[in-house]
């Protein structure tokens, strides 16, 4: 009997090929670069992500049991438009094209692209949101050599606009050399700081416990910044920091989620010219779905 | 203004999103490499080729002044289905595939996918076909390490078959190591043999008055082994020769091949996973987009 | 003094160049991997398994303290002979060459190779096996994409032909999206299921007493899928899933299985066209290894 | 006796440690990559050039026999600043940097980076330049996707202001797909078109004598985008285009070009994390070197 | 606003441009590979290591609160010296560059250069050495294929002139295969080991313990050989042996080696050819980075 | 039926399983790279060549319709004992491994191997032999940063030691910057040097008349350094410099040196690890079976 094997799975993410943004989930890739400080390439995230979902397309989830591809209602509307060399004018633009959709996974581009996803879904929800991010930086710089827009300042306009709630707000992951005055800023707003030595010492209950403390009942959004893994587990990605989590431990602690109201997600930072094996692609591939099997398995 | 450049086009060859049958000239990849004798990974081909395409897209052939993504009437069918493990029932399943389209634009995959398509042309247009074959290798031995089907007799029966005319079949770049029984016989058929060193000592317009001559007026095919090239500008592929062309050379040999009646062709034996830079899958795709423009300069 | 240093070592197996296959322990290489059904290439496997080898010729393991390639009775037969294009034949193949020998350790090539070698150990030992898997996917699926042995099936057919005891059946690291249906079947077989992560919290210690508790006392079966391993430690490999093991864990539950009654063992998946630095085969090999090593220790 | 041996070269452009920028010839990479349409990763070409040109330190130019690092006046000022995700601001940036210099041989970075350039230099000669542009594609677009000074449209600002003479502009390799439109106005404005099929069926030397013939006696500019070579010699690009020069024809060109007189050059568009051991770097640098040897050679 | 973001910084070590040697603390480069016995290429890892460091240059270290690049007194002196092809001569090179410098962090090249280091610095402290070495191998063979200075036995010489004392020395992270003789030659002398899966099931607590203890109040050195990494974490290396560290319990123990009396370090053994995405090369730059935030904190 | 495909091949060179040194012709490695002077890793070329030879198992050679693997008495002697860190005995070593075979085909390692196999084979043939020595660079250099014996000063000592008749000696690719003493040195000695830029332009036909003219009837040895071809037919090198061959043309030479009295050859400079999808490693094999292709068919 002829068929398409998992090499020749439909170029949509998890061999989606419904494409109209009206599902209650839609995926679409933000192919925005141009704010990254190290190394560049995550505007070829979205298309390395969805062609490595392939190996996830067919089988239930083997912890949540639900088959996001078959059994959810879920459109993959390609990418965003940007502005070529205009970060200011690209966030706005995303912005723009989030806004009308009802639950957005974005595939990743840089850091930054969360700024305009947070502002369009704190107006569609009415209120700020509690905030998950997994990272190895704060990202709470009031700007990078310079630029106030690029990826390292997305959460210190996300507090200062009232987008996220701080007191609802955990980072965990976080490991790279900081401004002692940014983490103090950061924690005197009312943020939780997991950093990485302590999370991987306490291990993933203990830190899943604190997080879904942290976010408590209210809507909340889940930025998974690839670079929390381990660059043994995502070299793929332009500002990597030793030290990271494997990727089971991240897997180990999304799992135990359950109950939390997300309303949005993204999983960013994957340049897929650093990459090898597509592992880092890979693992970004698993984080969305795996959100998406947590919200399956409440009906999400 | 926000735009999708280059790097964002979506994934069908040339970005072209539809996906019916029903066009002028189908596009579809056969992701088949179960008979190949020594690197493996051409499955991975036909994706790869579609990524590739994207620097094709904008604007018009620099000889031809044809833009096919804008002006042809063209569709991208997706991926062949085929039988995993069973190289004799994926032929069957190929040809079944290949009967209904128009005018086939196949994207291997390995060269064996060439014996069914010429199967299904040969039916189209009621008589043996022109062939024109770009390969370093002879691919007319009448087995490969025990199996008849493999990727190096696909020659061997569309001579055996009728499938191909043999005095209007040339082969152009031949250099591997080869029996010289499998050379003979297949001059004593009546196929002209263009060996690599003769073809790059005479250069391009040489080769392409001689491919002319021999193709006459009847229907013709294409069949491009993408080892045809130089590793050196092709290093994706499985069973590399070196001492072949440089890209330019094959483009000008396929430039000078108007007015040939041409009906189908394929580019095969594309391996990703050895490629770099995406510079084998761009050959590639340039030379289905020559051949594409060729004809649309033809009114095609 | 002029030697051969590590990077030299001649081409077998620990640098192994006795050929014959008459030894107590017999490395053969099976490059088969047309069954596979996602990123090809394990064909290469048994050569890079081979190459990297080298760094585990000189000196006793640091726990079993034996020294395999100086003072085991060893013998690398070089690769199998199989049928292209045509994976029932192979398997065929693949039986008739296993059947001779002594005590074989099979350098894959895919998973699908088990199967045949399952066959011919359970006509030598004249009983149903033990079995041990180390593996990502349970690959107990009654068919892949139409093919009934390719690599997805392969202890599906185990268990139907009673080649496998499936109470002293253990699969170890499982964690791929699967159907339910296929894991109740599983299941509901008698073999036991350790998954990835309820492994990775519970550590190599308890499993590794579980995993003895399940194979008991008479014959068993190692086989190996190098996707068991995480993708950061294997990533040459065709169907990778994230979350797994770091390979120090499976050296940690490997070294606790002295006692049981190792009759044969594979280590199978290895794709080096997608490996960096020869980590995936060099973990591959040093399985082997330490497969020989703990045997060596009991006088094997 | 202890030496530093080539691998060990300091870091400097030709190993040159000097970094004031009042030499006579002042090496400078500009790290812009923003404004890119395809892949990414031009902002790491000048430090990537600089260690490949640890090749040509020692020894004469086997030509021209000047030796640049050890008999010229060079020096490395390092990077220009830039401004991260602001094309426009960074384009300022870079021609306030540039000019103070007496002789920049600037090392991309994007094409984009060759405006400012110009601009700079324009203002201290006090004419409009001759251009002689190594290049696969016509730069000559007015906008990129929306976006008016990404590295599509340099050349057509570089005409619309007046910095460049077009009776004096040569462009040479030029192969993309492009809008008949565009190359029409490029024509139109008088500038001269060197296709790569033409050069390369015609050949380096006459094409280095319709150069010359071009670029006149005037002051005259070099910008060599490194993508007027095959990807098969320079594979670590953002925008490749098959169908190039080979390295040694582009040195046949450039070695017949005494007397013109250059004021100035760079080398743009090397992506390291796309290229394949140093061979696109070493181009580059290559061809810098070339340059320098070329001026050097009549006293400069 | 211009500036140079991470990309662009300096190349020497952490973006350090001062070079005179008399700092407090001086980074050198030793490119030396010829001593080693399997894979080549460690000559190119201290340009590979400085340019992994711009990762490092901006901020805090997050658990030191010192922020080397700024705050302490650090030069980077370029690499030493060597006589290229002669092993014995390169060592009493690297001994006569290393004696004057006050506080040496190398960057290697192969393990085979901390043996000169050390000899230097017995001399300076006038006493022997504690020492605590991460490394996969014991590197106490008194030869290795016949070369007695290669980098298997630089420990064995330490020892055996009297450099390092053996009571307060102490191995960490050992697993390769090794002559049982060897190992007991070493612990007959008094040194401690501990391996690597010793050391990964108690975890870094307990190891960092056990280190101080053996360190004592003495001098002490630390040397770091990247191959205690697991090749997952550290694939650039030329010895690799899989069953090592994660890169984050490294960390662990070297933030708790406080107090320790350290008069010098080297990290060794990177092989940039065989990394990928630079995360080798950012480990041991990471861990040279540990080591100066470290005694940083302590006012060194 | 069963059989080893291409990808099994056994891994002599050409599958040669035959190992005595007794032959008419011996296949040596000699895996000695501690004298290059940039980047390391040609200790692996010997183990690469081979494995790449495999393309070239069946079938006859194209133009002199021999089969080297079937047909000649060839044995694969391994690869030669070194000695390791030190350049001066591995020279020794080598002389004394190569003085008693008949005729050998050596694979290195650096160029500086082709010293030792010199003065051998003077001894063995009586006389200064002629040579053709394909490379980049003169190697006539008197030291390379203070090593007489490392791979740059090869023909200088050649010459010196009167192993090679200089009026019988050809350098054909010559391109690197060179000092002009070094080379006015040469050529004052007799020896022809053909420019890289001087054979490109003049074609193959052209310079292999020069050679033949230049190597007359005596005893000649060739000596293949493969950087003679351009880095994108041969990246996987340690000193590429721009510039070179195609392998076509070095093809187009060889096959037209029939009747010279050719009594010993090498390839060398092969660094697999920054080679490519083994193209640099194919390229080598089929220099050295081009070689015995063309002895075989004059009965060699």
């Amino acid at each position: 009997m002829a068929l398409i094997p998992t090499f020749a799975t439909p170029p949509g993410f998890l061999g989606i090929e419904r494409r109209d943004p009206g599902a209650a989930f839609t995926i679409a890739g933000i192919p925005l670069d141009i704010g990254t400080t190290n190394r560049a390439g995550a505007r070829d995230g979205p298309s390395a992500i969805r062609r490595a979902s392939r190996m996830l397309v067919d089988g239930a989830h083997p912890h949540h049991w639900v088959e996001p591809a078959a059994t959810m209602d879920i459109a993959d509307a390609g990418d965003f438009a940007i502005v070529l060399g205009d970060l200011a004018a690209s966030l706005a633009a995303i912005e723009a094209q989030a806004a009308p959709l009802k639950h957005l996974v974005a595939l990743g581009g840089e850091h930054g692209v969360t700024l305009p996803l947070l502002r369009a879904l704190r107006k569609r929800v009415g209120e700020p949101l509690g905030l998950v991010q997994f990272d190895s930086h704060l990202d709470t710089w009031p700007e990078n050599f310079g630029q106030r827009l690029a990826h390292g300042s997305v959460f210190y306009h996300a507090l200062d606009e009232g987008l996220v709630d701080p007191r609802r707000m955990v980072q965990v992951g976080i490991r790279s050399p900081m401004g002692r005055d940014v983490r103090d800023w950061t924690l005197a707003r009312g943020v939780t700081i997991i950093a990485a030595q302590e999370a991987l010492e306490t291990g993933p209950a203990a830190v899943a416990e604190r997080v879904r403390a942290v976010l408590g009942g209210g809507p909340a959004y889940l930025s998974f910044d690839i670079d929390a893994l381990d660059p043994a587990f995502a070299p793929g990605t332009g500002t990597p920091e030793v030290g990271g989590f494997a990727t089971w431990q991240v897997q180990a602690i999304l799992r135990r989620l359950g109950g939390v109201r997300f309303a949005g997600m993204d999983v960013v930072e994957v340049a897929p010219a650093h990459d090898v094996a597509e592992i880092t692609s890979l693992a970004a591939a698993t984080v969305a779905w795996e959100y998406l099997a947590l919200l399956g398995a409440e009906g999400g």
